[in-house]
């Protein structure tokens, strides 16, 4: 499994709004990750730990969020006939993950200082 | 109740990690503003339609992720006794809305160009 890919970046997590509504965050894009990956909903959503069900929703409101389709699934039934990023929809992961990176430059000093009031992880906080 | 006071910021909002925990976004910022207008974290938690027992335990969440404690509770019972945010978590809450202004205006351009690719909102959606 490609980490990095999937990981969010370190410091912050952006969620993209439409007017009040999220409607990109960390979850859904990793979930069209995992997608490309697997070529399929029900892998991607086992491997986040999400049911099928949770997947196909969030799938949908992607899907209907955005002017163009962001993920296709292949003729012959959804679960059986494997899943597809579309051209649109990785465009959206990359212009989601440019977005997080300058947001992140952009308040990495905020942040550090930020950070420096955390308290250190202890063992305990580290299984939760 | 001061909407502008808990609303997020537009376009986008922030989560804080701790290394790969979460430990600062829009819900805890909300919930940590509304203890602080209402003095009670079953106040709080009734306005956002959260639980009493979930609310409690993102308190005991942010009392436990950061140096000092940023939120407590009187002496006397904690339903009963009320609850009072430390000077400390209020500068918590100015930083963290500083930072998503700051976030938010670094990449306001690309927000913008991401927004061209939302589906314009209609009746139906605007009542999920």
């Amino acid at each position: 499994m490609r980490r990095s890919k999937t990981q969010s970046y370190r410091g912050l997590t952006l969620r993209v709004m439409g007017g009040s509504r999220p409607t990109l965050g960390p979850g859904k894009v990793e979930l069209i990750a995992r997608i490309e990956q697997t070529g399929s909903i029900s892998a991607a959503a086992r491997a986040m730990g999400m049911s099928y069900r949770r997947a196909w929703q969030l799938v949908e409101s992607l899907n209907h969020a955005f002017t163009r389709p962001v993920v296709t699934t292949a003729v012959g039934g959804v679960r059986g006939g494997g899943a597809t990023v579309t051209p649109f929809g990785r465009r959206l992961v990359v212009r989601y993950r440019a977005m997080e990176r300058a947001a992140s430059a952009a308040i990495a000093a905020q942040l550090r200082r930020f950070e420096s009031l955390l308290r250190p992880r202890t063992g305990r906080d580290k299984r939760r």
